[in-house]
C-alpha cells in the first residue's frame, strides 16, 4: 500500500537533517541561554543563528523576530497583544470571516470579554476580501487589522500589496497583522510592500520541529505580552527558549526558502497534475475557492457531492492517501468549515469537501497515484451510498 | 579539563534515551493529532501516553493534565487564568516574595493592569513563609494563592501540607496554585494533602526536552485560557500539540520519578559531600537559605564574601565548573536576586552568592572535584582581589 501524505497544511514531515540537527542540539547543547556560563552561551548561539535565518525572510533585523511556541501563540500575541496594548487609541478591530481559528477566536475574545468592536469582513466565492470594503470599514477608531496571507483550507492568496497601503494611507497609526503560517518560506513575504507591522509563522508547516514558530514585529511596535516572567525574547515572550526546536526551525526555514520560486512552481505542478488526473477520471468534483492555477501552490479543496467528507477521508486513508476534512485545527469537531460557509457554498458542497495539501515530499507519481485512488474510491462509494 | 555541570536548576541534560525517542517521534510520527486520519492518531497516541505518565504524579486523571510550552506558560495560565476567570468572586490575591519571576510578574501584571490587590508574603531567613501570616492575609475576598513548592535559588521546601488545609478551611472557594517546577518528579507531589487546585511543571528541569511542561488542573477548576484558537487540550491550550517534546517529557518524568526516594537521597548525599569538602578547605563561605540538610536535595546557595558572584562564576567556568549567579530566569540581568534580598541578606552576601544545583549526572567524585576547584579558585581570587 502506498503512503501518500496530502495533509501538509495541517503539518509537514520534518526534513531528516532537521530532525538530526534538533536532536544533536538537544543532546549536546542543553544549556539555558539565560545562564551566564559557556553552556548557556553555546545554546544561545544556536537560537541566535536561527533568529538570523528567520529574520532574512523579513528584511534581516534579528531583533524583530520573537520566537513563540507556534502559529497559535504568534497569532494570539499579535492580536491580543496589539489590541490590549493600544486600546487607548481606539476600540475598533477588523479581520475577515475566513481566518484561522487562532485568529478568529482572539477577535471573539476581544469582542466578548474586552469591550472591542470587531468587523468580520465577508469574502467572495474565491475567498477574497474586497479591498474597497476593507477601506470603508476602517476608520480613525480602528487600531488593528488582521488578514491572512494564504488561506489554510482553500489556498486563497489575499492581495496584501493592495490592502496594506490602502489601510495605512487612511490611518497610518493602525497596526496591520498578517497570519502567514501557510505561506512562510513558500511564497515571498513582502513586509515592506504589505506595509505590515506583524507577521506570524509556524515551524512545523515548513518541515521544521513542532512546538515553535515566530512573530515578526516591526521595530517600534508595542504589544502587551501574553506571558510575564523573565526577560527572554526582548521581554516579549519570557520562558526558557526552546533552543533545539528553534535551531531546527531556522534550518527548516532556510532549506524551504532556498530556490523558493522553483519549488513553488514544482509544488503547483504536482497539485495541478493531481487535479487534472482527477478530473479526467470523469468523477463529479468541484473546486472550492479559487481556481487551482490561482490558489497557493500547495493547497486544493474539492467537494464530491453525495459523499460525506469523513466517509471519503477514511476510505482514502484505508488506501494510504491522507487528506483532510476541514482544517486540522478544529481538533476533530465535526462542524462544517466556517471558511467554506463564508464562500456561500450549499450544503452538499460543504458536507463533501476534502482538502489535499502538498509538499516537496510529494512527486508527480504520488499525485497521479493519489488521483487514481481518489477517483476509484469516489466511484466505489457512490455505488455504496446509492 | 573536567566538565562539571552544576546548574541543573536552570536546565538539565536530557537523558540520551529521551533525545532518541523524541527524535524518533519527530521524524516518524509527524502527524497533527487533530487530523482525523491514522497519521494524526499515531501522533496522538504518543501525547496521550505522555499524559498518562505525567498524570500518575497527580493521582492519575489524564484529563487534569494540560500540556503547555513550559513552566513559564504553566504559571501564567494558572495565575492569570484563575484570577481573570474568577474575578467576580473577589479581587484579592496572595503570593510570596520569593517566587519565580514567571509567578511574581503575573501578580504584578494583575495588580498594575487588572485591578487586583496582591499580598506578597515575606519569608524568614530560611526562605519559609509563616503559615499563620498567610492565614491572616487570606480573607473572603481572596480568590487565589500561589506558593511554590521548592525555591529555585535556595532550595527551601515550603510546608504546603500545612498551608493548603489552613487556606481551604477558612475559604473553601479559594484556588491554591503550586509552582512545582523545581520539585516535580524529584520530591513527592501530594496534591491531596496540599489541597492544591493547580500545579505547574517543566520538562527540561527533569531531563526532558525543552519547550514543554504541564499544568495539573483539578477537575472542575475554571480558568481563562491564555491562547484562543482550536479546541486542543480541552480547549484550555489551543495550538498544534508539540507531540515529540510531550512524548519525551512523559518518558523523562517516568525515568526521573522511578525510585524517587532513593534518587533524592543520592542527590542529597552528592550535594552534602560537595558542601562538606568545600567547608573543610577552610575558605570563607556561608549558606544562604536553609541548612543544606533541610533544603531540597539538589540545591545549595553559598556566598563567598569579598568575591563578586560573576567573577567567581566565570573563574569556575574557566575550570569546567558551571554554577549560577542568581537564577537563570533573570536572563542575564545583573541585579541582586530578589529571593536573597527577601532573606534579609547584607550586601556582601548578596553580591557574592552562587547557586550550585545537582542532578543524577553528578556523582560523588564530581562533587569532590567541584569542591576542590571552587576552594582553590576562591583562594586565588582572594589573592587577586586584595
Amino acid at each position: 500500500m502506498p503512503e501518500i501524505y496530502l495533509d501538509n497544511s495541517a503539518t509537514t514531515r520534518p526534513y531528516p537533517e532537521v530532525v538530526d540537527f534538533t536532536g544533536k542540539v538537544a543532546g549536546q547543547s542543553y544549556g539555558n541561554p539565560s545562564s551566564m556560563h559557556e553552556k548557556g552561551l553555546e545554546a544561545e548561539r544556536f537560537s541566535e543563528e536561527a533568529r538570523r535565518q528567520v529574520a532574512l525572510f523579513f528584511g534581516g533585523k534579528e531583533k524583530e523576530i520573537i520566537f513563540t511556541s507556534g502559529g497559535t501563540e504568534s497569532n494570539n500575541l499579535a492580536i491580543k497583544g496589539a489590541a490590549l496594548r493600544n486600546r487607548r487609541r481606539g476600540s475598533h478591530l477588523i479581520t475577515s470571516q475566513v481566518e484561522h481559528p487562532s485568529v478568529l477566536n482572539c477577535f471573539r475574545f476581544l469582542e466578548e470579554e474586552a469591550g472591542f468592536a470587531v468587523t468580520y469582513l465577508p469574502v467572495n466565492e474565491q475567498g477574497l476580501i474586497d479591498p474597497e470594503e476593507l477601506r470603508e470599514a476602517a476608520g480613525p477608531e480602528t487600531i488593528l487589522v488582521s488578514i491572512m496571507h494564504v488561506n489554510n483550507e482553500i489556498g486563497t492568496i489575499q492581495p496584501l500589496e493592495k490592502i496594506g497601503p490602502l489601510l495605512k494611507k487612511n490611518n497610518p497609526n493602525l497596526l496591520f497583522h498578517v497570519d502567514a503560517v501557510q505561506s512562510f518560506a513558500r511564497l515571498p513575504i513582502k513586509v515592506k510592500n504589505w506595509q505590515a507591522d506583524m507577521v506570524s509563522c509556524s515551524s512545523h508547516k515548513v518541515h521544521g520541529p513542532r512546538g515553535t514558530g515566530s512573530l515578526w514585529v516591526k521595530e517600534g511596535t508595542l504589544l502587551q505580552p501574553l506571558f510575564h516572567g523573565g526577560g527572554q525574547e526582548y521581554e516579549m515572550r519570557p520562558g526558557t527558549e526552546n533552543v533545539s526546536a528553534i535551531a531546527g526551525f531556522g534550518m527548516a526555514a532556510r532549506i524551504t526558502g532556498e530556490n523558493q520560486g522553483q519549488k513553488a512552481e514544482a509544488l503547483k505542478n504536482t497539485k495541478l497534475h493531481f487535479y487534472r488526473k482527477l478530473m479526467e477520471s470523469g468523477i463529479e468534483a468541484y473546486v472550492n475557492g479559487p481556481e487551482p492555477e490561482e490558489s497557493a501552490c500547495h493547497i486544493i479543496n474539492l467537494s464530491f457531492p453525495g459523499l460525506p467528507s469523513e466517509m471519503l477521508l477514511h476510505s482514502l486513508e484505508a488506501k494510504g492517501v491522507y487528506a483532510s476534512a476541514g482544517s486540522a485545527c478544529h481538533s476533530r469537531k465535526p462542524e462544517p468549515s466556517h471558511i467554506l460557509q463564508a464562500l456561500g457554498l450549499k450544503k452538499d458542497r460543504l458536507d463533501s469537501a476534502l482538502r489535499f495539501s502538498f509538499s516537496c515530499y510529494n512527486n508527480e507519481r504520488d499525485a497521479e497515484e493519489a488521483a487514481r485512488i481518489t477517483a476509484e474510491t469516489v466511484k466505489e462509494l457512490h455505488r455504496i451510498v446509492k
